[in-house]
Formats: C-alpha cells, structure tokens, sequence
C-alpha cells in the first residue's frame, strides 16, 4: 500500500528517516509482503519482526543501560557491605571499566557483578529497583532520563510494522526482567515478546505475601551471538522475516533470518557513524557493540546498513 | 457484557456446557473483567490466561500423546539400531509402560528414551518427524486421528476469551517444540504462546543447506510442578489472571495465578470423571495427570473444579 505507484500516498510513515536506499528498501519489502493477491505476500501469522535493543532501539555507550543500573545497585550494595568492595572485579565495575568486566574467563567476574543486583531477591523486588533507577537515572552524556532515550526512527519503523500487522519482538543479550520492567511502556512491546538474557527463578508459596518467585543466575541462558537463533526458536518458535542489529552479536540472527528463507526476508544493521547526535563506533568500541564480520557479510548476504549521520533526520524524539 | 441481566443475550457462548456454578462462574468473572467502567475491569494488556495441555485441552490417557510419539520413533529406531533394545528403559517403552519410565531416578530412563526421539536432528526434521506421526497415527482407545481429539468445552472457552480480549497461552509440561507443530492448528494458538519443556538448541550455518539448528536435551527445562510459575515468568513475563489445569502439576500454576493476585483471578481444575466417554481418573492414574493436592485445595482457594460427566453436554467435537 504505501510504496504503490498511482495511490495518493498520504503522510510519511518514517519521517525521522532521510529518503534513500534503505529506506526505499523498507517501504519496498513492506509493500511486497503485505499487498493481497501478490506473489510476495505472507500471512500475518509469519509476520515476525525481531530487533536487537541495545545500540539498535536506545544506545549502548558508555555503557549499556543495564550495566549502568548494576553498577548503581552495586555502589548501594558497597555501602551496605563494604567487603563487596574488596573484589577485583567490583573495584573494576565501580569504575565503570566494562572492558575490565568482559574481559574474563567465562565472564566470571561479570557474573560476580551482575548477582548483587540481580540474584537472591524476588521478581517484584527486582522490578521495583529497576522502577527506582529510572525515576532517578539520567544518562551520563545526554543528560536525560533513559526513558527518554529511544531511537526516534526506529520507533516510527515499530508503529510502522504494527500497521503492517508484524508481530515485533526485542531479541537482546540484556536481561528480560530488565526490559520488561519498561519496554512496553517505551515501545509498546509486551513483556512475552521480550526474548533476552534468563536465569531460572525459584517459585515459594510463603505465609506472609503469597506466591514470589527468586530471581538465580542458574542455567544462565545468555541470547547474545549464536545463541539468538537459539533463543528465537525457543520463545517465538517461528523464522522471523526481519531482522534488525547493530554488531556481530546479532551476525547469528540475521543469518538465521534471511539465509535460504522460503519466505522474503530482510536483514538491516545500524551503523553507528554519528559521533555529534549520538556516538561513533564500530571495530574499536571500549564497550559492548563491536561491529565487524557482519559489516562484512552485509554486501553479500544482502543486508542493508544505515549510516546513522547520513540517513536519520534525528536521533532521538527531540533531537 | 455476556452476563449483565436487562441485555438480550444472543447465542450461548459456551454451548457444551451445561448450566451450573462452573459455567455461571466462568461467564460472571468474564463480565467482571471486561466491563468497561466496572470497578472490576482490567486493561487489555493484563489479560492472560493459562493452559495446561495434556488433560486439560487434550486427553493424555492412556499415554500423554507426545508419549505415544516417542514410542512410535523408538519403534522405528529400533528397527534400524537393534542393539538399542537392550535398554531395559527403551523395552519399557515399547511396552508402552510409562510408570517403569517415570519411577527411575532424576527420570534418566525417561530422558535416554526422549534422547532418541528428540535430540541429535534439526529443529526441521523434528517437526516433519512429528507431521508424518500426525497424519497417520490414530488415538488407541478413540481409534481417532489426534488432531481430532481436543476437547470441545475447552475449544469453545478458548474463543470466548479471544473475544474478551484475552491472550491464551499453553503452559504444559509437554514439549514446546512438539505441541508447537500443531496447536496453532487445531486451538489457533500461535507458536509464541507455546510454553513448554525446552532443551538448548545449537545454531549451525551449513554450506548446504544454510542455517539450521539442531536439538539438544542440555540444560533441559521441565516446565511441571513448581517449574511453571517459573516458565510463565519467564516466556510471559506476568502474572495470569485464569489458570486451567487436571493435575497436581498445575497445583504452583494455579496459586501463582489466584493468591494474592493484585487482579482479580480464576482457577479452575478439570476433574476427569467421565470413564464412558473419556476417563476417570485422580489420584490412581497408572500415566501422568495424577490430582489429589490440587483437589484438596480448591475449595479453600476457590478454585472451581469441572466435573467433566456431569458440567459437559460433551467430550469432543463429534460426541
């Protein structure tokens, strides 16, 4: 409907993206798979869309935002404890150094980190946290809440395929109980469509309160890398025709995605190219969100890659 | 809307039902939560309701029916490896003697059996494997395709909440991956909404063939018992207002959704009494489905509990 020639088109469904070829490309692929009677058209049944979070619907420098909430709930817990501090690994995460932190044998130091502030505690306890960190937080460089810290056209591509009746899930190596603590409030995606990283819970049945369940990083599932697909299967159970990411991390999903797909696919990476409106990064990042192979595979697998300074009229709903 | 007095009420949503304290109860808590301005009314967004599968949508006498899939394979595996046979485990199965199977320690016979039918094969070859077993097995006792063996009252439940805005999902201790090749088609749930046992899956990208991913049991999560407020936490991410269960496997699912609940809630047991023309059974069950706690709870909890000879016109579609 949108792309078709002769139909008076009316509003600009991505007004935050510049006209180009990937957006051409969007509202093409759209076009194909939604127009009735077309060879191309699938079934809303198999309209899945699937989208890395961090660096791909709000940003991931310095820091994740998740990482920058352990670090928060680790400097209370210090306080609490001031034996925590004698760790290695928490001295490295008060210092806000994540090289130090993935740097590690099987992310053990990591793992030490993240279970202060997300193991041992009930669900709701830990949703309740979160809620206290966003009320408070503000990103160390915008100077902003991170609520406020979505990408504009991405949001406007979600609303977009909503429309088109795809089913959009976020697909992260970020923690579910995380995201879902606020992903339907900023994107209006439900918590079931939040596949990410898991630890099991415990359910008790107690006295006084009822039924809690207490969050362990046991059987640690981490959806990062070749684990994505793995995850996609296992919560969505169905081949998404879209992908979206922006670094190797998502290399696994976006070949799950669209290679030898009997269904049209589409594969799409952000680059982070704008070091003014937001950052500049892709082989070299201190951080999470390296970037390389799946640059590389991009020309011949047909993925398509935006230049976030050239085709996004803004970064984030004001500016 | 269904049960406000004053309103010509149409065609009776629930037709396989007969008049009675489950069905009126079922129909008032429905209008209770979908009356727009009721005090009651809950948002669109928080209403979830929860399935077990084997008993409660579909009968799992004289074997739960991905029991009798696994049997059929390790026939057919047999047949092509006879050394497999002397496995006291694998004989036991092909005796179709699935207390032998249950009673082992930490299950491992149970396991080495699924091993063979569920592991080692891509996550495609499975659901053909399981498509071929559909198209021709029929149910021993009902001498009936599978497919045809859903229980009418609960189908017809399934669409009224659909019509109330509800999102069902299955929480069964069955396999996702198994219940995912068909439910969609014969309860329009659709995959995402599957919640069931899972074992790691591992991503390979072939030069023929491209990416596909093969099955594993590792790190398998058994979603029965205390495991399934833990499933719903952690596919759902939030707590059901109706749970649906038959056995003492749904006894946490059922408390997880009722006690304590911030919302109004609903559970309800299906107690199958009917030996004519489905089974009866409890707590002497010589397969799984086994209710004696459950039972002895729900009239402290309030939870309703079906007496399927007496609350159902009938079992299934055709009688």
């Amino acid at each position: 409907m949108v792309a078709s020639p002769g139909t008076a088109v009316a509003a600009d469904p991505l007004p935050s993206w510049r006209p180009g070829a990937v957006k051409q490309a969007l509202l093409s692929f759209l076009a194909a798979v939604t127009c009735e009677g077309s060879e191309t058209v699938v079934p809303e049944a198999e309209r899945v869309a699937v989208f890395d979070n961090d660096g791909t619907l709000w940003p991931e420098q310095p820091l994740p935002f998740q990482a920058a909430f352990a670090f928060a709930e680790l400097e209370r817990a210090v306080q609490r404890q001031p034996a925590l501090a004698e760790d290695p690994m928490v001295q490295a995460a008060l210092a806000g150094d994540i090289g130090a932190l993935l740097s590690g044998d099987q992310f053990e130091g990591l793992l030490r980190v993240i279970a202060v502030s997300h193991a041992g505690m009930s669900t709701e306890a830990f949703s309740a946290a979160v809620e206290a960190w966003l009320s408070a937080a503000r990103h160390p460089h915008f100077d902003r809440p991170y609520e406020a810290l979505t990408y504009a056209p991405m949001q406007e591509l979600l609303q977009l395929l909503r429309v088109h009746r795809f089913r959009c899930f976020i697909v992260s190596g970020g923690g579910a109980d995380f995201m879902r603590v606020w992903v339907e409030r900023v994107y209006g995606i439900p918590p079931e469509r939040v596949v990410g990283s898991t630890g099991r819970t415990h359910f008790e049945l107690r006295d006084e309160g009822g039924p809690v369940l207490i969050k362990s990083l046991e059987t640690l599932f981490v959806n990062d890398g070749a684990a994505k697909p793995a995850g996609i299967h296992q919560f969505i159970g169905r081949r998404p025709l879209m992908a979206f990411g922006n670094s190797d991390g998502d290399l696994a999903m976006l070949q799950y995605t669209t290679i030898n797909n009997p269904r049209p696919s589409f594969g799409l990476l952000l680059h982070h190219t704008d070091a003014e409106r937001e950052y500049a990064y892709d082989a070299e990042t201190r951080s999470t969100g390296r970037l390389v192979e799946a640059l590389r595979q991009a020309p011949d697998r047909g993925w398509h890659v935006v230049d976030m300074q050239r085709d996004w009229v803004r970064v984030f709903t004001n500016g």
